[in-house]
């Protein structure tokens, strides 16, 4: 990179995209980074620093004064601006709105501010297109071109009363195609899906999915009209829903990517690996207690990897189509429904596993007796891990945790633990020990 | 349900959204929802069978006539009628499609049947506005009245020169600030995002993500424009993707919901649980193998389901940091960089943890060498659990398949297997047996 010739760089910038742009400023040090986002114009680096890395963006505004940091977001829509400055510490916020230029734009990012970044307030911008229902076409068209300007995309234009009521809305198709002089309120859709300030993201990434929405008002609980949220927001939600539920599956404890430092992933990573340790400690422990066995029945310790592996796997897989399910929100019928079919299923896949291993291991030691325990033990096992499975992510659910949780290494390692002792127990009563 | 009293019916229904039509019929017996069907109107039941689960649609479906089917294919967006007909078994798309009345239509259905349902082309409609670059804004917003009645939403309208290449497009907005006597050729943009036909659907999704569209035009190799896609295709490629790589690392081993029949179920999480079975029975074997050390260190074999369990949560944890890099397109650097990062982390949590274990069997059983027989193999066994986890997405992935494989049960129980020989066979060295 030519650090002199600022012309020739600003040509070659000018012709890229800026979600590109700001993938070369991700593989240049810091120092570079600064230099070209100082060099180019706030309208661009706004955009630019919106597609960065959230850890890579955080350390150019370190770079950046509070007034720099101002004029960036000046030029974002107010829900991005909200966003980038949540980021700051605490100190550096007020500083930074203070620096703001356009009072309206600085009053809005303000409210923004207030609402939990997991709820419908903290996704939505205050950038919309309004008319009032006592406009004609002509003067709504007027109003529409100022108001567009400041509106990135227009997606619906929406129809309140003189009390900023959500009244419904209009489509730009229907504005097009009506003569001037009709009343909005002749010809405004009364019927339009809102949400409310304060639901909760994924809701709100659901209803707009069901409905195939690509914007959707929000509103206050007086029904007044606040802002609007657009379907791009939302394929983030859904991304990073589906995401944290995969990582948690994986056991990772947080979001971590492939590029983040050594220390990052081992805080990521340690937690769970710590917790499976001491699940196997706890197995080792347990194993232990039998140790009277291992001179008559050596091979049932060789079967201890595979009890606690079916077990951790009925598990999770059992969890994993709850919280799907859940997800999706499609499961019908109740908890008690549910526990039934995961019953007749552990029954089905229970016995086909089990036979198999019965004869297996029956052609391997020869003793019969030995392999019954062994396989009643598997049996008893995937049932009990499949209603385990089932039950506890619904139970989290009703609790409110995410029952993303139940797919984690907690569960499978309690599966673990839990398939090993019932093994041991129902082997240790089959041969009459 | 009343059955008699169609009229009140169609009341109660005309109120409701065609997504919860389609949620309710879910609920009814096959009867009743094809009895609905038929009695409403094809405008709004075209949309409601779009709306409902693929299983269901399929039966109703079968209780309609071809002539039924064809009129719902005739108000629906030729993607979705596209979907619809693909459905069906191929002796009765023929018969469908020579019954849809409107020409354009059905060959416009016809040439998007075939394209790969995973490419550019399957997820298209040629539903467009499209304008040519020599007419006027006046010209324009005629043709586009009439060419946006058969458009659901209008998100960009494309500009082709005479020989339908694409040369740009132009915003509804612009269209809405300019005189009626500019031509289309000074005020059109000339860059415009667009794929081509056999582009696969992921890397149509991952490019409309970047840059934040909200439709991309559909171009042939000669650049002629063919269609388009909407976002809301995209969402639901995003979400169905996510849904794979999780099912995938849950263990299931194709898509199955909650409420899919016992059979669908043992269908999709039998396969995986054998798989670990024949792990698990592999594991037995290898511990029969080291059948002598039982008597002199029986301490050894409590301790196989931990290591089995940490090999796997290390393989599980690196697989899926790596998939979903992949996913997301931000891995950087060169494979081997990416396993010398991993063997780094390998060596900070190996080492940590085989200390603590080191110490807790210290603790319990007196033995120093035996426990640092453990200690070294656990922290061998992470060590190697790690490089594999990393290294079989990364080669996957170059071999065009699917890497999230590596995060299922087959990798996983591999590392089982793989730990616990590693183990013994450490731990037969160190105890110098």
């Amino acid at each position: 990179i030519l650090k002199q010739d600022n012309e020739t760089l600003l040509g070659l910038l000018a012709e890229e995209h800026h979600a590109d742009i700001a993938e070369l400023l991700e593989d240049l040090n810091l120092e570079e980074a600064t230099y070209i986002i100082k060099l180019l114009d706030s309208e661009i680096t706004s955009d630019i620093l919106m597609e960065m890395d959230e850890d890579d963006r955080e350390k150019v505004l370190k770079n950046l004064s509070s007034k720099e940091i101002a004029k960036e977001l000046d030029e974002l829509d107010t829900d991005d601006a909200a966003d980038m400055i949540a980021e700051l510490p605490e100190e550096r916020q007020e500083k930074v709105i203070s620096k703001i230029e356009d009072e309206e734009h600085k009053a809005d990012i303000k409210e923004l501010l207030k609402y939990d970044e997991n709820t419908a307030g903290g996704l939505m911008a205050k950038e919309l297109v309004k008319v009032y229902e006592n406009w004609n076409v002509l003067k709504c068209v007027r109003e529409m071109r100022a108001q567009a300007e400041f509106v990135t995309r227009v997606h619906s234009i929406y129809v309140v009363d003189e009390k900023e009521e959500l009244k419904g809305r209009l489509s730009l198709k229907d504005l097009l195609v009506t003569s001037t002089k009709t009343h909005i309120s002749e010809i405004y859709i009364p019927k339009v899906d809102s949400a409310n300030v304060h639901d909760k993201a994924e809701d709100v990434a659901r209803v707009m999915q069901k409905y195939d929405l690509e914007a959707i008002p929000v509103v206050d609980d007086k029904n007044h009209l606040l802002g609007r949220i657009t379907i791009d927001d939302i394929v983030d939600v859904i991304k990073d829903e589906a995401d944290k539920d995969y990582q948690m599956a994986a056991g990772l404890s947080q979001d971590v990517e492939a590029d983040d430092t050594l220390w990052q992933h081992t805080r990521a990573r340690l937690p769970w690996l710590f917790l499976g340790l001491l699940g196997g400690i706890g197995a080792a422990s347990i194993m232990g207690g039998f140790e009277d066995l291992i001179s008559k029945h050596a091979v049932l310790f060789f079967f201890t990897p595979l009890i606690a592996a079916t077990a951790g796997n009925v598990g999770v897989q059992s969890s994993a189509i709850i919280v799907q399910g859940l997800a999706n929100n499609d499961l019908k019928g109740s908890i008690g429904e549910r526990l039934f079919k995961e019953f007749s299923l552990s029954l089905i896949n229970g016995l086909a596993l089990s036979l198999f291993l019965l004869l297996f291991t029956w052609i391997w030691k020869g003793n019969m007796l030995t392999s019954i325990a062994i396989s009643i033990s598997l049996f008893s096992v995937i049932v009990v891990a499949g209603i385990i499975g089932t039950f506890i992510p619904l139970f989290l659910n009703k609790r409110d945790i995410d029952p993303a949780l139940a797919t984690g290494p907690f569960i499978t390692t309690s599966n673990d633990i839990f398939g090993i002792l019932i093994y041991f127990w129902i082997a240790k009563m089959v041969l009459g020990i």
